[in-house]
């Protein structure tokens, strides 16, 4: 499998370019007999959207998705089912620049090393443009886990750059994320982001923060020893995502201040189910899901692109200065909510279908 | 590919478990004519050993290795490389209580749920005996970097507890982190970690910690667009490991608390080369080695296995008390140092020939 | 990976029905730089295009092509080579009688069967339709392996039903092959063979036979042992297309009737180059390419659509008869003749790109 | 996943040559609590050990197999099942020549272009010892196919050079086919085979011919399309095998002289079960198994070992002459047919896991 491909039995190839005529993603190995309606992708490609809120990019895209293939009447059908968004709204010319200059903190001077040849007029695969595919396949995925098993994936905001939402246990409601633009169940501490944001944003600058996801109703068993431990997966997912820079699951890098007699989750009876106390582990043992809350945190840096000028230099290597201009987003995170949730439906129905392969296919039970 | 193997072109496939007679590794897809001998793994193997100090668990394991296949007066041939490490001190009554309780954040209750059935007289593929094949094969991948190009790579405690290194910038010798059993290269700092850890020992308790990993005189280019971004992979290869929570790479989960003009790193000509000044990025952009150094982290909880008595529930699901016996390790970064750069090794090869297989198997310059 | 995907570092993914909007393709792991033109994959495609020549198919599909995503100015830049062929004939109407009962031969029963739902309105994924995303991708195969190493690929029809060309040892040019309708290189079985098939179809019948095809200039080295041996891709990549029954390479089924002395390949040199007297072999030796020239054999079955009435079942499993119609090839060889060579050039490059990554990355030469 | 290995789901990797210490196969996927003891894979080497009748070749290998690990009381447990035979009888003084010669029709001239190294002591990975891990996995992979439903895999030797089997249309019963060492289940053909064979031999000389293998019981569904049709993936297999030329499904290659009218399967109800009245398809429709009994075979070539005197060239080119010697088999086809039994197990039990994976693991009915 080559590397625009995710997914060992529920896999998706993306392809398509920031710049080009528009963004497609094929899914190979979706159950048939699913029930799926282009609205239902649309409504998670319109979570990711650009231009949606007076926090995001001004870039225009409608990302108004097509399925090509693969469903009938509503229904999958169990042949590759591919979706295409077009591009709409790229300007070529605000990339004139990055012909000659390479912009820090960028993927431009290692493509250009790895590949010697681009198409300069924008940030080709390595724009986040890219995660549209995912966001498409992403919605079957969930659709999937919805009918299986009422699974609820729940990501958002819990920092933006020192301001932390303060959130109780509660699982939140969708409904509470979509509350606010910046998608921080914690209505107070949002209001304090989405201002952080547009400061950030006069200064021509950017931030960054963290997204914390959460997922109940998981069963028992998902993940494989020893390679493909589903937090392994889950953070192979997430650091494949555009400017992330960390993962965490569980007590994450904090447990480590704890000693193992704090830190282990003790088991209990809980009503005639087999649960923990607490919940350092995260919902995962051994590599595997136990049947508690499933939750990690992924790291994203500020947004590369901002509108000061930087040193630089050009493609001869002769130091220069970049002078910002384009659209971009002061912060990612916001949009990158229903992108990190994407990325976790797409790990979890493809370790469930692994899952039962192996252990449900043949039965040999005395 | 099954779950017990990694790598794309360079892959290993590891067997074994540690209560049953050894653990193995093959290694496929290594190239022709590498000089290896058997030395040079168990080099890598001692540092790993058990009982190799005091702060480690005393069960007495030589791990001596065999290369049974693949290799032809001190080279490889291309042909799968076979390697066996028996195991020898084995002592199954210690796992006695574990037929009917699960140990609280073991593998115990996840593997019985997903398999139903366990050889109860040891962890199995869970145990962090596992990682001998990793190491074994990993010897491997190292000695093809530093043959290919000089490629260094040093893991290190950076962390226990809340106890931190106090380290210069200066790339850290091996001698540095062997000096010491705790593998820190600072050794007023190690000489506290080792107190910290005999002290927890003498309690019955454990700790985690933080170990840190660069890697020098990387070629540019390494890493593949969109899913197997270096650091995504590299995410993946440290949450397989066991007791792993959390990964970060360059700033990770601090350099959320910078501004987009703060965290980018410029670039510059450093006497003809172009690199950067800073390198948040750590040494990857665009999931592409930039040729700064790379630099991750990745996060150790306190391990579970304790000899305080502590509440959990039997395979009935009856509450009661599990005592705490057996030989562990208290703290299991120092021995985990010599994992995480085996398999820092794997992934860094692997990437490299799909890195040359793509880009330089055919040439259309003009 | 998934089953409507091919290869393993130049690799393909296919998708689309014969009865949706469109057939497509997704090249993932093409080397940059490769120059590749819209015309040069519709050249390709018009070969295997329907209603090229009165003895196929009458249906009228002009079969062309888009480069969605992945070049530049005429050149390939390492990004996914999306491709898209619209579908403009298709009339489900044809199809109505499909809804209630099994074509005989088809794989109505199995899909059905299989996925409990379908797309009535065509063969959908059986369909050959399908192969144009092969034959799109296969054409910047055969580009790549043209450019690398001037390799020719030709395949040709050697057998229709009991009509079999009377061909020399000469390489067939690409003129002799184009140079009839059926795409036999010996021009007075291809005028046979013609008549042969104009017959059938106006008795409302069907014929099949087999495909032959030579590779030239292949550097020795390609094919992996032990399970990814060429002749294996190569058996498994044309076993994959419709209508297919069987795969011999070089001396194949007669060869079982000669003894050892008469068949093994005598080393020889020839004018300093190390060569084989015979070809028995087929040009592959212990899965290996030897520099002799590559040579294997398809068979194809009598196609399954035929006009006349037959017995089957419907959908309840009552008998019934089924009365022939639509529009259908008499004989599927002359246009599988490109589809063979698309097939096989993909095999190739991905067997070239393999051998390069592991035994050209590194050198450890003394 | 590399060339070592085979199968998605349920995967193998194989390793040791014919001159090392020993062969051996690390099987990865297998459900758990399968039962399977050291017994039942024992029987299945022993059918394809050397020097088990006077038509094979003298070599004494016991070949006796070790379940190191993944199996408990008789019992799988879902871990890696590793499993080792070591060589006892290898004899490399006969090997001396081949160090400074290439033996026709062998892979000494191929190896030893692509990989540059060798040890020349044996045939290593190109020799047929290679199979043993197969046969081992094998006996695994049809334990599994007998008890979940009652699979009977059937191979025998068809025809020895000209000498065909006259066989009715009856399922041949183990007991036949291992009535005589050839493995043919006509006793009269088995007799003149055995004296052709002992002919050939006493001749310095060896034969080929085919293997013949019907499979029962198998369930609709299995064989995925496009790519990996189930008898694409038995064609790869069976081309994987040292020695085989060719592989042919249902009618095969003689099918192609009939037209569709004689070749189609016509459906009927054979007792409210949907079935053919023929099985020109040979089991498979569209790349999945339709419920008929599954039938394909394999053609192998005479043995390129032979005694007689051959031309060939030495390492530098010179031509010279090489002079037969050693132990070897003059017809390996007796040997073989464990061995095609084994890997069409093995592609069978690959394919039930991943028809189950995609279509069983949710279920979308209304």
């Amino acid at each position: 499998m080559n590397s625009n491909s995710y997914g060992k039995l529920f896999s998706i190839s993306t392809w398509g370019e920031s710049h080009g005529g528009g963004i497609g993603v094929v899914v190979d190995g979706c159950p048939p007999k699913l029930p799926i309606t282009e609205a239902e992708i649309q409504f998670e490609l319109d979570r990711r959207r650009p231009g949606q809120s007076d926090i995001t990019t001004p870039r225009k895209e409608t990302d108004a998705v097509s399925i090509v293939s693969g469903t009938y009447n509503g229904k999958t059908i169990g042949t590759p089912i591919a979706m295409y968004v077009p591009n709409s709204d790229h300007r070529p010319e605000a990339y004139a620049e990055m012909k000659e200059k390479f912009r820090p903190s960028h993927a431009d001077y290692t493509y250009q090393i790895k590949y010697g040849i681009k198409n300069h007029e924008g940030g080709g695969r390595s724009s986040a443009r890219e995660t549209v595919g995912r966001v498409a396949a992403g919605a079957i995925a969930k659709k999937i886990l919805k009918l299986a098993g009422a699974v609820k994936i729940r990501s958002y905001v819990k920092r933006i750059k020192d301001i932390e939402a303060n959130l109780s246990n509660d699982f939140p409601s969708l409904e509470a994320v979509e509350a606010n633009p910046v998608r921080c169940p914690d209505p107070e501490s949002a209001e304090r982001m989405i201002k952080l944001i547009k400061d950030v944003r006069s200064q021509g600058d950017s931030v960054g923060g963290i997204i914390e996801t959460r997922v109940r109703n998981l069963p028992v068993g998902l993940g494989e020893p020893v390679f493909d431990r589903l937090e392994a997966d889950l953070a192979k997912g997430m650091l494949s995502l555009p400017a992330t820079k960390g993962f965490e699951v569980g007590s994450g890098f904090s447990g480590t201040f704890l000693q193992g007699s704090e830190h282990n989750d003790l088991f209990e009876n809980k009503d005639g189910k087999i649960g923990t106390k607490t919940n350092n582990s995260g919902g995962v043992q051994g590599g595997i899901s136990n049947g508690e809350e499933l939750i990690f945190r992924v790291a994203f840096k500020p947004t590369a692109t901002i509108l000061q000028p930087q040193q630089t230099v050009d493609t001869d290597g002769n130091e220069t200065e970049l002078k910002g201009r384009g659209r971009h987003d002061p912060c990612v995170l916001p949009r990158a909510v229903p992108i990190v949730e994407a990325m976790t439906a797409l790990v979890l129905v493809d370790h469930w279908m692994r899952q039962s392969a192996q252990n449900k296919t043949f039965s040999f039970e005395e």
